[in-house]
């Protein structure tokens, strides 16, 4: 064996300190693996006197990229954030570098741009780490199912609300609560907004979505609400109607009947999951993809959605299958994006709906607020009263069957029409078991 | 795109009917995945005449391999057993074909001469169908692991016998009711031996080992129980102690202090599962495999075991994978066998036990047993009576920490000689959350 695969590393932080442990530390094995041994030769950071964990070798370390990419066969990216991580990226692809990347913000933005350079060039542009940490769900999609047609991707991926969103449900605690304990843990950041509000989730499935349909979706055509509206009542209210409130990224691919149009949705919402989907049971910061696949039926994934070492175990699986290629002879796989759906408009969004409104009375007015569904062509899973348990004596809820987000929406104007209804308390997405 | 992939499937069972049905349904797709048209060009049949699924393209039947393999890229393997799926692998290899397939009970007894005779002939062999159906969990090993150290793979990796103990735990049924109902409904064989038994499990776990540890584990080296011992009472009591009894197939990776021995250790085993570990939750005719390795932590991989569809997709993976590197150029990726770990001898498989003794009377001799316990170095981690309601009242359930089946034998060959014990009723092996 004296073939070298030449690696450099862009950034030191966590999982970058944690993937030159493992190049380390691995070094027999991956070989063996490859075929060749894995050689980092440097690994480029921003301030060279920040202290470095003791496996670190400070000989390595340089601020300065210039003529760095010549002799290298593979550039780690996990700089995060878009710049420097985006030029960084091009150059590295321009010099025939294959590239690894964590960087979801960079792809959900810059993903068209950067797999687009990829092919021109002919080199590989791998990012196992950037969704759902060690979870394996990119290769999932990409090869596993290579041979099945995809209709949906929903789970959960983003580590720090789920935590949240598990305190809440366990302990009673609200969302302000929660928020803190989750900082004071070093789960959440001093600004939560990227991870609270649903943009961090939404990057991720933007990404799977590219991938599950073939076809180019942004951060930008995700429908992104967050969990910062959750509030211990509901939490509570949604144990007693036997679901678990989760955060919930969805892609799916629709053929509506209706008007001939067919297409992609994707959204990040606040959802009830009912306790026996396997969702429901994702505890802490563990994270969990379904795909649902014409043959396959559901697959189910699951792992660390982030930490230092789980994520780069991702990293390394790409380095170690693109290493493979270049000592077995150069066949990159490409992103193949022969999909053309079109991503429809957040109104086509299909889904089951909770509603709990707040009555004027106790009396039985059930019925006709129902009719106010059929007029709209929503059926009608389930209704609930206060004599249920489910909700206050002057409070209904309804769950309904799948509908779309535009039928919702003509349901809701309906329904604050009836004199009857004070109010519409609250409107939260469904998955069944 | 005017290459084509040549493809002969080998069998046309519920399995071939659907990898046929999905090479037609989505030719354009695979076309579109793999750069060139898969073409499949003959169906090898035991008999012609047997009726076949409408989209069984009859011209395409024969009974007749020879000179078939001259003109193709893949051969697929569905006909199961060993003979003569066994000299047809050999053939289609031979003659430069790749092969994949789905028979675990070839592999686990074969495996090593057909991996080493497509190294011979630089051909690829694949087998993600033949382990948990559609779940991709030979891919996650081989792939998204690959950068990683794997310290044990364990699950449930037979519907049969999760059903079977499903129908037990949620509605009360003995063995012999539940086995009747899976063979009325079609989830048992007449002979239901290879699944009850554990010896189907015990095929998927040496193949998963000898991928997981890089060594050759077959059939043979696997400690096989299965679930005909497990009554109703053994479910009902489990439950009360917060557990729930699975048939689980391991495979883990040791490395002893004690007298230095290291290796592998692979069993199949009915045990008792925490009710927080994600392998409780596993229900129906559903498979799932939680793989632990050094750095991403524990990985779970879930979906469908069996079904003609679900395998057809597993196959249709594989096919992709194969036929993709047949088209961007040969280079083969070929089963790395470099790790020396010897297996170890049953009496070395690490474990938590459970043991219910009966006792002569209900006095407090607990303290008395638990000496055999701390004089054979096994630690305790639960003790209960008939007083904490997991048991009757002369009876005694401990749950050992982590100990080697030797140790357990000596304990319980020693708790037979102590005179307060009438009999030890029950041993299971346990898995914490």
């Amino acid at each position: 064996m004296e073939k070298s695969v030449n690696i450099v590393l862009l950034g030191c932080g966590t999982v970058g300190t944690q993937v030159a442990r493992l190049l380390q530390e691995q070094a027999d094995l991956l070989a063996a693996r490859v075929g060749a041994r894995l050689e980092l030769t440097k690994i480029v950071v921003k301030d060279l006197n920040i202290p470095r964990d003791a496996v670190i070798d400070t000989q390595l370390l340089t601020t300065d990229i210039s003529g760095l990419f010549a002799d290298t066969d593979i550039v780690i990216e996990l700089i995060g954030g878009i710049e420097p991580a985006r030029s960084y990226v091009r150059q590295a692809l321009m010099a025939g570098c294959a590239v690894v990347t964590g960087n979801k913000a960079l792809l959900a933005t810059h993903g068209a741009e950067l797999y687009e350079l990829a092919r021109q060039y002919d080199v590989e542009l791998y990012y196992e780490a950037a969704v759902a940490g060690a979870v394996p769900i990119v290769r999932g999609i990409r090869e596993s199912l290579a041979g099945d047609k995809i209709n949906s991707v929903l789970g959960i991926m983003n580590g720090t609300t789920n935590f949240i969103l598990d305190e809440m449900t366990t302990k009673g605690m609200d969302f302000a609560q929660a928020l803190k304990l989750a900082q004071d843990l070093g789960y959440a950041e001093a600004d939560p907004t990227a991870d609270v509000e649903g943009l961090d989730a939404g990057a991720k499935i933007a990404i799977l979505a590219s991938l599950a349909f073939h076809a180019r979706v942004g951060l930008a055509d995700v429908a992104v609400e967050g969990i910062s509206n959750i509030s211990a009542t509901d939490i509570a209210m949604a144990q007693k109607a036997g679901y678990v409130i989760k955060l919930i990224a969805t892609a799916r691919r629709y053929e509506l009947q209706r008007d001939g149009k067919a297409g992609i949705s994707v959204a990040v919402s606040p959802t009830l999951v009912a306790k026996a989907n396997p969702l429901a049971q994702v505890t802490g910061s563990f994270n969990s993809v379904m795909v649902e696949a014409e043959a396959a039926d559901r697959l189910v994934f699951s792992g660390r959605g982030a930490g230092g070492a789980p994520t780069a175990s991702a990293v390394l699986s790409d380095v170690v299958a693109v290493a493979r290629k270049r000592v077995a002879g150069d066949c990159a796989a490409q992103e193949i994006i022969y999909g053309n759906l079109p991503i429809l408009p957040a109104s086509e969004f299909i889904s089951s709906y909770f509603i709990k409104v707040l009555t004027l009375d106790t009396t039985d007015i059930t019925t006709q607020i129902t009719t106010v569904f059929t007029d709209n062509e929503v059926a009608l899973a389930t209704v609930k009263t206060g004599r249920d348990g489910v909700c206050e004596a002057n409070e209904i809820v309804f769950i309904t069957s799948p509908t779309s987000k535009a039928n919702l929406d003509r349901v809701l104007a309906c329904l604050q029409e009836v004199p009857e209804v004070v109010e519409i308390i609250k409107v939260m997405k469904v998955e069944g078991k």
